[in-house]
């Protein structure tokens, strides 16, 4: 692996899984494995866990961290090929990925989606203009279509609570009343393909997330059938695919109760909505897995890293 | 000690203050106290002196140091308890305090007063808030009522230039142009209450602090009969608490001169308007010790993350 | 040296090229050297290479790094004498530079010109009032009249591609659509009067550089005739300097081409507007030494922050 841009940039999924777990037992134990070694965390957008814990990650790891929100501390970025850069970008991706390439061993980082643009948004123009432009390996820390270090965490989250073989797993639409992009429901989908499990996945029609990564997938517009003896619960909103960034509903008759649930384990990556994505009941109460999802990003991190720099 | 939240948390402030300046003599002395040990220091305003002060002592420390700016860098934050999430506010307090327990071993938290709604930021919703919910330990780097880790700076301070054994120390107010918060006079009239010293607040009237935080004190509303043989002079510009947040006077008699300062020694918090707060002779002058108490910010800083790494 | 705030600060330009050189083949090898030293970068304008070059050369030398952006995270900063501050400005350079002081070793400063008060530029009140007021070393990561940390790169860039002892070099004006300082010519100006070299400066009329600081140099209005038998062509856009800040020209027979460019090798100090200042095809070809560059800004920051500790 040289690049860690999506989960299928995972060669098995259950070793990583089983991998994490280790390293969670005892997070220093590869200290030396990346002294001398620099990541740059550079952000286009606004991050709490992500931030940490990646920067966790890579203390864990004996690595130097250097961070930068590239939207007020640095230059605003060109993509186009042959552009005239005399209008608002100073800066083409070409040399800045370069440029980052001489001072760091890993870039990190993360672009939303404008939610706009569904062609530009779709090609990822940042993260993939750093990956054919770095000559250093590129990490996502959430980009327009996927956020693979939640989905890892999240594997790791669901390996930790199993109690049985084959767990029915349901991802579950929920409303915000803004729009919001689709990478963690698509990194979530597209790990959940990996496993072993009963999955299903539940929205308001028009709702549809991009139907080749959903392929194969069971949809049920109906989500208390699609709730039905599900074991794990994962919660979350996301704006049209078809009609692209748009709010089509703010139902809160999707919005997760603890009498949904039943005895499911919840699930969220965080930010989280109170009373419109999920009730104060199940956040405060003893199936939510919320705050352990973001533990593990701490180690989902580290596992990336770690494979990236015993590959230096 | 779990939390360091005000000047009351520290049970002996005349063993504190000892314990400081001998740290002071040798900052690396503990330098593996901090090893594996992470703080994240969390800005929801500005900061210089707090900033590198309270970094530069976990570094003394050995300490791990994760800065984030919350406000352009995170997520708004709600405090309300049931509040249904649909408006400006990403993230409850909840889960924020939580995640970052699951990344940090301390956390620093700076949120000033809104000075618009009195009974809000006497609740102190956000530092309070961190210690409520979050699951380990929370230091205070100024909240909305009180800046503790500035007013153990000020007691070294006192204890490094003190010439008798109670000395006389006049906390005076002075104009400002803007309305500030009461924090760090509030501190400093705790941290007093706890000295042996002849103390007097001076003030213009309508300019009183919180009355259950100056219960027992001196309050001279005469600048000149308060300034009388004052071994020191704190001097500070807060807005009217009765009229909460209000700017009532500008009234540059009160302004510190050299002329009133008299043989005191001169003490601000910094940043210090000149010329308005005091006039430029006395910080020029060789009574000023403003730079020695942002000096001691760091040994005031260092020994808090002390005790409570000691007690993790 | 104490500061380094113009190249004029280095003893021999030879020798430190050839020290610098050294230093990149084995970055690590005085990582003792800035054990339990800090240096504080404050930022009052936005930094990429500058600030994670920087931080890397501090990294390489073993040292505590803290940075801040003192816009939107620090003080507004007075620079008047006898100032009475009853405006915007909340914190004096005298404090801010001494307080500083206090929590770092080395502070690095990079302020913009402002383009609008050609005086105030040239006084660059900032970086000269930490210089003045500060008790520890200054270095100029960019001021409003020069950028010297750039002016090391570009020698140490120059060096490693000479292929004759006294090349042929040319300072090239280009057209670009904002108006901009004038720190990177200059400083390449003020390098290349201590280089051995053949070299000419070209930009259209109304573009001359500050007199004082191109005395002595070789001005040749025609591009054409100044790029005959280039070895280097550092291309650079400046705004004017007579009719200060002001964008005479937005001509765009002034940008760099491949077939103007001949043999030379390309020089620029990034970011670089791609076909404004250069076309593609330079850039994306074999005589581009902007990456070089680039990452030269390492080792130039490493061996100024080499001789300060040295000289601690």
């Amino acid at each position: 692996m040289k690049h860690y841009l999506s989960i299928n940039d995972i060669d098995s999924l259950h070793d990583w899984v089983d991998e994490a777990i280790t390293l969670k037992k005892d997070p220093y134990l590869f200290e030396s494995l990346g002294k001398r070694k620099t990541i740059c965390l550079l952000f286009f957008n606004n991050s709490l866990r992500t931030r940490l814990s990646t920067q966790k990650a890579a203390m864990h790891l004996g690595m130097e961290v250097m961070i930068m929100n590239f939207g007020n501390e640095g230059w605003a970025l060109e993509y186009g090929d042959g552009t005239v850069m005399d209008k608002g970008t100073s800066e083409h991706i070409k040399e800045a990925a370069q440029v980052v390439s001489q001072y760091a061993d890993i870039v990190a980082i993360r672009a939303f989606a404008s939610l706009v643009d569904k062609t530009k948004d779709d090609a990822e123009e940042v993260i993939n203009g750093f990956a054919k432009y770095a000559t250093i390996p590129v990490v996502n820390m959430e980009s327009s279509v996927g956020h693979p270090l939640q989905a890892l965490a999240d594997a790791i989250t669901l390996k930790e609570n199993e109690t049985k073989k084959r767990p029915k797993v349901v991802l579950s639409w929920a409303p915000h009343p803004k729009a919001l992009p689709h990478a963690v429901a698509n990194s979530f989908v597209q790990m959940m393909k990996l496993q072993d499990a009963d999955f299903v996945i539940t929205h308001p029609e028009g709702y549809e997330l991009n139907p080749e990564l959903t392929q194969g997938c069971q949809i049920e517009y109906d989500q208390d059938k699609a709730l039905e003896n599900a074991d794990f619960v994962y919660v979350k909103n996301w704006s049209s695919y078809s009609e692209y960034g748009k709010v089509l509903s703010w139902d809160t008759n999707w919005t997760m109760t603890q009498q949904k649930l039943g005895q499911a384990k919840f699930m969220h990556c965080l930010p989280v909505r109170r009373n419109m994505i999920v009730e104060d009941a199940v956040l405060d109460g003893g199936q939510s897995l919320v705050v352990q999802q973001a533990k593990n990003r701490i180690f989902s991190a580290q596992l990336v890293l770690k494979k990236i720099l015993e590959n230096l």
